[in-house]
């Protein structure tokens, strides 16, 4: 082959070989064990159900998974493949919810229709949602994850956000004040607006967890310099047209 | 429980009941077909390889499977669940490269060194890579996936693009005019930079394979009006200290 492929010049200045390999060994290792909260790095959990939204969990577990020493761990209510909205695409959880008892950090996904009300309907998943929330340092949610904390009792008298067609009903079924804002902090609850919105407030909370240096140096490792080609984003702005197109397209991806 | 989960009203007017499920039956069908070319909608195919960064593949997937009649399928050298650069997060390759003969749309992720160069040494990989790209509509890459494009010998005196740390290691390696753009198109290969600009790029493929209202509508089903906290994802305002952080952070992170 005509190219070079040695481990250190892919990209550029990445290593310091020797000073890496103790470093990767931990890593390893680290990754593997059951988050408790007690390790060196921030043991983050992010809960799976059946219908969850593929980028909710994936966009923030990509950001806070470049936290030091940070633990990113898929749990559902039981081990392995768990299968998104459209039926399409499968993330592993590695761990049940019957053996993870304390998280620094929760993140609860949005999805479908069937998917929340699946979740919200879910007492058990609900009653390790109040569990975890007892002893996290940030319990979070992105997209309609809000109004699965809602159901789960904590959300109640806070101010929180969630996906742009949830809102009213977040709002009226709900003890919560709706805002629109890409995320809403409420003591140690953060939440998201949708889909997308996961990796801006990852960013933040990477900002609470471990400074602003860090989380802008997470922001260039992931080269989050957005540029939609379309400025179409925003539900305050959208056309009436446009809201029934985007939900009609949601609803029919969906299994 | 004080809160109201009919179907109909967590999503606000999405759905039509009735009308819809015609369309679930078939989505749930066709998610579950070897992906061919040969359906309604774009067969699209994502390749996974060991040590991929979770971003580059599930962003565009989010964003792709909106697309009318599309099936999204992950795709790997053996069937089962392929690990993540930081070893935390799987995600399941629903079919092998053998049994994936055509696609309208191939995505390459990209990946940290590890799993970039060893995609990059994988001739079976490139082989099929090689094959899919003769007859696909669109041939794309997020981040260093553009590095195993070249590597394919897809990008020989081609514009791309790639993750903004190994733009040196591209133009230097390979017969490839580096523009330092969030995605750029030569002929049916599109390349994008770093990880999240995957999600950029997929609006803007959206548009090319179904129409802009399409993908105005699909960029709103996924509220991506970008707000994120800080502004330092663009590596040409980066400091050199800050850019060292993030390769630091980057290369700790990954297994």
């Amino acid at each position: 082959m005509s190219h070079s492929t040695t481990r250190r010049n892919v990209l550029r200045g990445t290593v310091a070989t020797a000073a890496l390999a103790a470093t990767t060994a931990a890593r390893t290792e680290a990754a593997h064990a059951v988050p408790t909260g007690g390790g060196k790095g921030p043991a983050i959990g992010i809960l799976l159900y059946d219908g969850y939204s593929l980028l909710d969990p994936t966009g923030p577990a990509e950001v806070l998974s470049r936290l030091p020493d940070a633990t990113v761990t898929m749990i559902a209510e039981r081990r392995g493949a768990v299968r998104t909205d459209t039926g399409d695409v499968a993330v592993v959880a590695e761990r049940s919810i019957s053996e993870v008892d304390r998280l620094d950090v929760l993140l609860v996904p949005g999805g479908g229709n069937r998917g929340t009300i699946g979740a919200m309907n879910n007492e058990a998943l609900l009653s390790w949602i109040r569990h975890v929330h007892r002893h996290s340092r940030w319990t979070t949610s992105v997209c309609t994850g809000s109004i699965i904390l809602a159901a789960a009792g904590l959300l109640d008298g806070r101010q929180a956000t969630t996906y742009w067609a949830s809102a009213e009903y977040l709002r009226s079924t709900f003890d919560v004040t709706y805002l629109p804002q890409r995320y809403v902090r409420s003591g140690k609850i953060i939440t998201a607006a949708g889909v997308s919105a996961g990796v801006d407030m990852a960013l933040y909370l990477a900002s609470l967890i471990a400074g602003e240096d860090t989380a802008k140096a997470i922001q260039l490792a992931v080269e989050y310099d957005p540029q939609p080609p379309f400025d179409s984003g925003d539900a305050a702005q959208a056309s009436a047209q446009v809201k029934e197109h985007a939900l009609r397209l949601l609803a029919e991806s969906q299994v």
